[in-house]
């Protein structure tokens, strides 16, 4: 195919994607200029005031409850819902494919249902859920940021999907991604890029930055994304959200599609993202409860435990718990905004009673350049395969230079202070496309590395005078708040934990302040040629209003605990703020 | 190193094995003719009557209850069991490394333990426990059939040791092994081959052969294996005894040399084997309640469930079950002795007031191509890397002609009537050596087919009548008992579970019987020539004595209802047994 014909397919489906925001829904474009979009829906006087009482309304289980209850109808709310996250997708172009009749239709019969049976079809009964462009619906497209996957229609529900109509779920919208899946952030030649609604020309993040942008507006009261190096905990950190990453094998996986199919060392798994911390646990655990290992073989049969999620193995409910603090990974180091918010949670859980030490790095990296090497053991060749079919260009960078030259615009690029990021110096010193004995070699690496980590980590019982090794990790998301489109480039806060397999949490803490989050005189010598640019990077007025999310981090497939905890760091934190808030 | 080299390596170490033997435990070597030596332990006149009262008591938990008690010294134990070990090991050649002096001390140290504290050190307080040569103990060799690995002596102990000797176990033998492991049967350069007690001209299986030698003749009441193909099982079924192939990473194998390191689409397991049920349980609790996940990072936070072993998942105990039966798997027909001992075990779960129904065949051979071609993705480069190092030969093939001439000597060849076995035409069929790229395409191969198995489980519940799916499979161990030397050539019936990680058993049945199995008439044709030449090869006389095993098959991490399932169905088999017996 000539490069026009990819152009043509490309813009001739997003057209068809702007055909289908019904007339009356749309709102005039905001002004460049205007960086922070986040009012913007309350305020354009599209959303009734009862719409915004349900889109505003943050916990998912005040949601569950009144669709329960009949007190709102499953259509009302999937209405108000699809009117945000469609005036959200104006403001950030945040979505993919767009089923206003089908989601409507399928709210009806579960209106239908709770009238005829007096009772829910299942514990999501009439929630509406978005979901990243690469969970399969029988009868859309998955276009994954690929030219050459528009017009592949799926013949199939993946099983996430099915499961999510047995509990009475309403799937309404589907987000956007980058290309390849493989990038923090989110653009690709289909449907463009996806950006901040805190600051335009900040990126929201990626792969699942889609859903961080619809979420953080309220067009979504729960989305659904995935996580192979960061890609749920990055937008959400970038986005002022909540999300968990479970680990291997927890959630089901079957039937969506995938990039690197078949690399099954360092896996993907399946995490929600919300603007409340209670829907991780609500998601979590009616998908487990559906016995999601009846259908994908890759699920641990392994339900939804109350006594984790009453941290037994944490000294029990109310006990003391004790974090290890990784601010510094010792590769790049954080930005001041990022520093700022780790103070703050330590405080608070100080205050809360709780203790925290240091965490004393180890072995990362030999971690990252062995998940470098992995990630890349076929030398790009899947996804040359696929850009092939249309000859669309494999991307190369998520820098805006070439595309938008009109320094007004929130595409427009910030001046990069990097050749070429650590992550990629790490893949070049690989071998590239490698034989299967390489990659088995590799494996072995990692399991070492696994080895030796946990016994570092239980080493720490030495350290915490619990008499229990440390309770959890509390890192950055990454080290720097929500950055420029193209300047994301280092993920190395987040990979570590899906190469250890750690279940982890991102959740908000703060955003920049320029009063506060003043610049560090340089240091005496940087890590490395990243952390030199991410110093540089750094001015209070490029990172205007930008989120600064953190991680918690607990061991292998201890979701239940991972969140229980979350939810006592986020319980503290409110306390602190309320304490320390300014006015 | 020149060919002397290696020789004069592997008799020197064969030598150093024999030598430490003590003369007061040395028995003559019985007769060629003598195949059966099941019952020389007891007439060698080695054993003291208290010796053979501990070492012929097969349930582990009397074994356990009486050294709790103090009835049974764990000195005494060990010392019984050490010495039929080396009996056994004089009639088959089982073992590798005997430790005399350091089982003894342990022994001592629990027996000290129990008096100062009044109490045992743990679960598994004095129990004698055999380990398959893969198992490192710090200062002992590791050997794993490879000339190359003679004097490689271990700084640490395999995660599994460790959690033994905090459950009071007394490691006190290892236990022979094919060179490279991926043999169903058990000989290498080093040691030698390990024959069957219940005919010496027969093979006791592998890779975990020495195990089933040795627990067979009750040299052991609990010996661990391990399992990527059917390696605990197969042994299991040839010697009559039991054993769990419990699904990937559900017991920790860290710290336990191995080969295809890295390979991880198709995982080896730790096995128990044993001449009693009761240890499966045991064991597997034994070891879960020690949360092995804080030592091996691959083993799944998924704890011993009661519930699971109560079959809640299966009606809740008491509940009619329905099996499934997949007596042929449309590769290699059964031989007539296989098909009996199936009839017997379906007579019995009937009479006992269970379903049984067929198994559908599905997807076999593609099943078995992708599980070859993934094994032997390197091409064999791991294997060749160890070898090289001594010159050793890499060996193809477990056949004795070449080693044994006399056609007395049990080890003396039956004839072959198959040019290549099946499992090496799909394997020639593949390409050898690939990259990581073709390597992950069969990995996305091997998840479809673990999806289609898996739906096509769940389809069964249109046929049990139970309103679930069936409950579980049964099969045969292999298409024959335990065969001659050499003749182990296939292991479909065991191998698909391994790609399919399902959770199994093995069980033993009965034994080949002269006056019922008789040869059958020729089918029409035969499924293809592995199918035939097992057709040819049965002859009651050839399989004199043989034991014959099946397994039961269920669902993945199913372990714990799996073990529950086998109890009854080994209960209905000893009732049907007692009802049906010839006398």
């Amino acid at each position: 195919m000539s490069s026009t014909d990819w152009q043509e397919i490309a813009s001739e489906r997003k057209r068809k994607q702007e055909d289908l925001i019904p007339l009356e829904w749309r709102i005039p474009s905001p002004p460049d200029g205007l960086l922070d979009v986040t009012l913007i829906p309350q305020a354009c006087g599209l959303l009734t005031a009862r719409e915004l009482e349900i889109t505003d309304t943050i916990d998912v289980n005040v949601i569950l409850s009144k669709l329960g209850n009949g007190i709102w109808s499953a259509v009302e709310v999937t209405k108000a819902f699809l009117k945000r996250a469609i005036i959200a997708h104006q403001l950030t172009n945040c979505l993919t494919e767009i089923f206003i009749e089908r989601a409507l239709e399928r709210a009806l019969k579960l209106d239908q249902f709770l009238k005829k049976n007096g009772r829910t079809m299942g514990p999501l009964h009439g929630l509406p859920v978005s979901l990243k462009d690469q969970f399969c619906m029988e009868g859309l497209e998955t276009i994954m940021g690929y030219v050459s996957w528009v017009g592949k229609v799926s013949d199939h529900d993946a099983a996430i999907v099915e499961i999510l109509y047995e509990l009475g779920a309403v799937p309404f919208v589907r987000t956007n991604v980058p290309q390849t899946l493989m990038w923090g952030e989110t653009f690709n030649t289909v449907f463009g890029r996806t950006t901040n609604p805190f600051n335009r020309k900040l990126t929201p993040g990626g792969s699942s930055g889609g859903e961080g942008a619809l979420v953080a507006l309220r067009g979504s009261p729960l989305g659904i994304g995935t996580d192979i190096g960061g890609s749920v905990r990055i937008p959400a950190g970038f986005t002022g959200i909540y999300s968990l990453r479970p680990c291997y094998g927890r959630l089901p996986y079957e039937g969506a599609a995938n990039v690197l199919e078949g690399q099954e060392a360092i896996t993907s798994a399946i995490g929600p993202m919300a603007s409340d911390i209670s829907a991780l646990k609500t998601f979590a655990k009616a998908v487990l409860d559906a016995k999601p290992w009846n259908k994908d073989p890759l699920v641990l049969r392994k339900p939804w435990n109350d006594k984790e999620y009453a941290l037994t193995e944490h000294g029990g409910e109310g006990a003391q718990l004790c974090f290890a603090v990784m601010l510094d990974n010792g590769l790049v180091r954080p930005q001041p905004p990022v520093r700022r918010a780790m103070s703050m949670l330590v405080s608070a859980l100080t205050d809360a009673g709780h203790k925290v030490i240091d965490w004393e790095n180890k072995l990362h990296l030999e971690l990252h350049a062995t998940s470098e090497h992995i990630m890349s053991a076929d030398g790009g060749e899947g996804y040359r395969t696929v850009c092939s079919l249309t000859g669309e260009p494999l991307l190369q960078t998520m820098m805006p230079h070439a595309e938008q030259p009109d320094p007004n615009h929130p595409w427009h690029a910030h001046p990069t202070f990097l050749d070429e990021p650590f992550t990629m110096t790490l893949r070049n010193a690989g071998k590239g496309a490698i034989s299967a004995y390489e990659l088995w070699e590799l494996h072995k690496k990692k399991a070492e590395i696994r080895k030796q980590y946990l016994d570092h980590w239980e080493r720490t019982k030495t350290r915490t005078g619990t008499g229990r090794p440390v309770d959890a990790i509390l890192c950055p998301v990454a080290p720097y708040p929500a950055p420029p489109h193209g300047h994301n480039s280092n993920d190395f806060y987040t990979v570590i934990w899906n190469f250890l397999d750690y279940a982890c949490t991102a959740f908000p803490v703060t955003k920049v302040d320029s009063s506060l989050d003043l610049p560090d005189p340089p240091p005496d010598s940087f890590y490395n040629q990243e952390d030199e640019a991410v110093f540089k990077l750094y001015d209070p007025e490029v990172f205007f209003n930008a989120p600064v999310g953190l991680q918690l981090v607990g061991r292998t497939q201890e979701e239940e605990a991972v969140i229980a905890m979350t939810e006592i760091a986020v319980s503290a934190l409110e306390t602190w703020k309320g304490v320390h808030s300014k006015s």
